[in-house]
């Protein structure tokens, strides 16, 4: 008889970003796997064990996981934000995928979670307010032509852009490439966030321009909002500016 | 004194889709605003006053809570999904840059939700896995042609698409107009998720294919994701098939 696996979005940060069915999909699994500092935030519990792996072997950590589901264990997978957006649930459909055929037995359930772009527009207003692209900059097996194309896509058609890994110590120049690529496109002054550890003790939240962006540190935990011609600002005396796209259609409704 | 205004993502359901953050937000306010249906799903409070309204009136329930919070309250307006996509955090902060000085010394806080395509994404597999486009297919303000031109750009370049706002009674045509012009870049077979009311008592979720499209119904409620050339569904016996788009890079890193 075949188990259950239940990919859980924890997240940008601690419990407060938890769902209800998070935390219960996680009260409930016999096993639990993840990248090692995700299964930190999981409280232990009697009775579970717990399986964590570094942050560059999902496909192995995805394997042992659906084997311990096929096996007929309630196993559930922890992801950083949402298991959907670049995190593990399509790393575990690949797994299954390519794997035996008893592995399509396995009850696959995906809890969704707060994605880090959520979390980092909710901090500075709502610059995802209006139609955007969601890219990863990451060019390991992406050609580096396909991402431009990508960009000069979506910013010539007024896409905003959130842009997940935008830089590690092994491509360390890609996001200056993308914010001169996007330069073509947009305006000097065009808003840009830089999102840190959100939700986390070292969040650190940075809004700026296009032109001064590749001024602005950026590491694997940061998500870059590039905004549209239609991003405001506004200015407020003593706080941060809010940042913004409007709801244009919402206006009409309205 | 001004007070606080918190713009709070219910998530596309019922409890289970509310994070703590959201949760304890609800709890400590003082008045609530929102749209009817949303606000029903909020338990009564002693103590908090309640104000629901019409799905017509962003702009005015947007006033309404600002100047309450103005006068000091803290209030909490809900929202469907997440605040920041295609609902009322823009529409709040529009009211703000056109509304008067003193509302920017307003406390504005966004509680990010699960938004409707992670919901949709997550019941299916994981189509959003690699880059996607969120769209709205409102065109109540956006002219058509800025629709078709982002259409256009978003298929060309390889992105999967997240439609928000596929059709309504005023907007009979638009979705089947939407699937012809993606046709004209995406072959006959690209996988289309229909999730209707995710997590709802009256769910339903559907796969179909472009050319199959235009024949699912779809209302207001639903959400739309149209895959890339990369999406792919894997067949499962006695089960729907899952559908997901590889998350190449993360391959490549594992």
């Amino acid at each position: 008889m075949s188990g259950r696996l239940t990919i859980v979005g924890l997240g940008p940060g601690d419990e407060r970003f938890w769902t209800r069915e998070a935390a219960e999909a996680l009260a409930s699994a016999q096993a639990l796997y993840g990248y090692g500092p995700y299964l930190d935030r999981v409280p232990e519990r009697d009775g579970q064990t717990r399986h964590p792996s570094g942050n560059r072997v999902e496909g192995d950590r995805a394997e042992a996981a659906l084997s311990q589901a096929a096996d007929g264990a309630l196993v559930a997978m922890v992801s950083g934000g949402d298991p959907g957006v670049f995190a593990m649930a399509a790393a575990v459909c690949g797994e299954i995928d390519a794997g035996p055929q008893d592995w399509r037995a396995i009850d696959i359930v995906v809890v969704p979670g707060i994605t880090a772009m959520l979390a980092v527009a909710a901090k500075v207003g709502a610059p995802l307010g209006h139609d955007f692209c969601v890219m990863s900059l990451s060019d390991n097996l992406k050609p580096w032509d396909v991402i431009e194309r990508r960009l000069d896509a979506a910013a010539s058609a007024g896409f905003v852009i959130a842009l997940y890994n935008p830089i590690s110590k092994a491509r360390p120049w890609q996001l200056g490439a993308a914010f001169t690529r996007l330069s073509r496109h947009l305006a000097a002054s065009t808003p840009v966030v830089f999102g840190r550890a959100v939700g986390r003790a070292d969040e650190a939240v940075t809004i700026t321009t296009l032109d001064k962006a590749g001024e602005t540190k950026a590491d694997m935990a940061t998500l870059v909002i590039v905004g549209s011609p239609e991003t405001r600002l506004i200015a407020r005396p003593g706080r941060e500016p809010l940042v913004y796209t409007p709801r244009v259609a919402a206006e009409a409704l309205a």
